[in-house]
């Protein structure tokens, strides 16, 4: 089982690489059978291919920074939650999207699902 | 489907009845057959008499304060997520406890399901 503090790592390092639009370096921190959802309520994408079609698409096609605003929480049992902001242009205007995103990890530490919670009522101005 | 809003508001309220230590309150805001996993890893509980039991042995137990540390975050599907923090006693030292609470709830807004994402790596000094 992969530690606490490897899942702090991970995601933080997740946050950053969503800040720089390393899309290679998102891509290597999944499992090949991984689940996305995103946002939860959409139906959930499966395995790197599409997953690798998912960021491209989203990531790759706008210029944004994402910030981590608290503490990576980790469990004991593989799982972490953690709260980020991620700034951006929408409709020709600065704002940000407020989003948890909530990752369980297999035993290699590769992220196995990831499931994030935000809607359009999470987006607001730019702090 | 309950609305984004409605579970803002909804959860925003839990932190202040966590605050509060009004255990009438937060159990008010659970479905009878309801499901608690805190911290997550651990078995769930379900059913309002032993999710009443947790949080009278707990959250009745001892004196703490609770504030929301961000945006709760809602979805179009009835879930929403929220990062707070737990300010108490432990070993006699005051600490922080760092947490992401994530619920699903009914078509009557009440609580279906709550997970805590927390371990002792999110146990830190007071700020």
């Amino acid at each position: 089982m992969i530690s606490a503090q490897q899942i702090q790592t991970t995601m933080a390092r997740y946050v950053e690489l969503v800040d720089a639009g390393d899309i290679d370096g998102i891509l290597a921190l999944y499992n090949e059978g991984a689940t996305v959802e995103d946002p939860v309520g959409q139906p959930p994408i499966q395995g790197l291919a599409d997953i690798e079609r998912f960021y491209r698409q989203g990531l790759g096609a706008s210029k944004v920074s994402a910030t981590l605003t608290g503490p990576v929480r980790a469990t004991l049992n593989g799982c972490g939650a953690m709260p980020f902001r991620v700034d951006m242009q929408w409709a020709g205007q600065p704002c940000s999207l407020h989003v948890i995103d909530v990752m369980e990890f297999d035993d290699a530490g590769k992220i196995r699902s990831m499931k994030a919670y935000w809607s359009e009522a999470n987006i607001g101005p730019q702090p």
